[in-house]
C-alpha cells in the first residue's frame, strides 16, 4: 500500500471513529456533582485524588481534603498544596491501626473526622471534597455505611466527592458515579525498594 | 466479650501486625529512581501522575511533564501547576487521532515530543519526568519500543519516571518498578454525564 493510500485509509477510519465519539459526547448532557471512588490494592488511589484536586483548584473551585487514618503531616502533597487558596486540608487520623494499637482512639478519631465531613456535605460552597483512605473507617466499623450513604446522597447536587481506600463496600459503589479499581501488577516495595520521598509520600 | 477484653485482643493483634510490617520495611533498603506505569482503561491514570507531581514538588524536586496526544491547553491541572517553581510543562500532542485525522502529523508530533523526552532522560537535574498518555505513541508505532526501553534504562539512577496510558506494552511493564492497572467498574460518562470541569479536565 502506498503512503497516500495509507493516509487515505487512516483518514476514513478516523472520520468514522470521530462520528462514534461525537455521538457519545452529544448524548452525554447531564451536569452534576460526581461521586468518584478509587479502590483496589494498587498504587495510585490517593495520588489520583490529589491530581483531581489540582484540576479542580485550577478551575477556581473550593476544595476540602480530609485524611482518615494517615497521621503523618510531612507529606509532599500537603507541603505543596497547603498554601493554595480555596483549599482546606485536614489530617484527622492518628496513623495505621497497627501503629496506634488503640481501637478506642481510632474510633474517636474517625468519628471526629466524620463530623467535619458531614458539615462539608451540607455546605454548597465546597465544590470538591476528598475523603482520603476513608474506606477503612467503614471496614473497621467505625462509621455506619447507611449513615454515610445517606449523607452522600443528600449533599449539594453540584458537589464532587472523591473517596479513596482499599475494599470499598458494595453499598458505596452502588451510589457512586465513577469507580476505578486499581490493581497491583508490580510494586517497587516488593522488590526491596524503600518508600521514596516524592513517590510514596 | 467485655470492652476490656476486646481492647486487649485488638492490641495483641495490632502488635503482631506491626512486627510483620516493620520487618518488611526493614528489609526494603534500596534507594533508586523508579519507573511507574499507570495503565488500564479506568479513570485515574493521568490524575495519579499529577498527584505524584504535587508530591514531588512538595519535596522541592525538579519536574518535567510531557503530554503526548493531548492537544488542549485549558486544563485545570495545567492552570494550577503552570506557575509552580521547578516545573516545566509541555503539551506536545495535537489531540486524539480521530480529531487530527492526519497520521503523518501525529507521527511528527510524537517524534518531536520524544526528542524532548530523550533530553530529559539524560539530564540528572530532572528528578521526576511524567510522560502523560505516552503508551499511544507505542501502540500506533510512532516510536520504537526498543529505543524507548533503552533510553529509560540509561537514565540517571535517581530519576523517577511516570508513564500513563491504556495498554502499556509488556516490554515496558517488564522494565517498570511499579505498575498499576486501573480497571473501570463504572464511569459517569456511560450514564450520560458530560465531561465535568475539575473532574475530567
Amino acid at each position: 500500500m502506498s503512503e497516500h493510500d495509507k493516509n487515505t485509509r487512516h483518514l476514513a477510519r478516523m472520520q468514522r471513529k470521530k462520528a462514534v465519539v461525537d455521538t457519545k459526547i452529544e448524548s452525554a448532557k447531564i451536569s452534576k456533582g460526581l461521586l468518584l471512588i478509587h479502590t483496589g490494592i494498587g498504587k495510585g488511589k490517593s495520588t489520583a485524588a490529589f491530581g483531581l484536586l489540582a484540576r479542580a483548584l485550577g478551575h477556581g473551585m473550593q476544595a476540602v481534603v480530609v485524611q482518615f487514618i494517615k497521621g503523618r503531616s510531612d507529606t509532599g502533597e500537603e507541603a505543596f498544596f497547603k498554601n493554595a487558596a480555596n483549599l482546606q486540608w485536614h489530617v484527622m487520623g492518628d496513623g495505621f491501626t497497627w501503629e496506634t494499637q488503640n481501637a478506642e482512639n481510632d474510633l474517636a478519631s474517625a468519628r471526629k473526622a466524620w463530623d467535619l465531613v458531614q458539615a462539608c456535605l451540607q455546605d454548597e460552597t465546597v465544590n470538591l471534597l476528598i475523603l482520603d483512605e476513608f474506606t477503612y473507617a467503614l471496614k473497621y466499623g467505625w462509621l455506619s455505611i447507611d449513615e454515610v450513604v445517606a449523607a452522600l446522597k443528600n449533599r449539594p447536587p453540584m458537589q464532587h466527592v472523591v473517596i479513596t481506600g482499599r475494599a470499598a463496600p458494595q453499598a458505596l459503589i452502588d451510589v457512586a458515579d465513577t469507580v476505578s479499581e486499581v490493581n497491583l501488577l508490580k510494586h517497587a516495595f516488593q522488590a526491596g525498594v524503600q518508600a521514596m520521598p516524592g513517590v510514596e509520600w
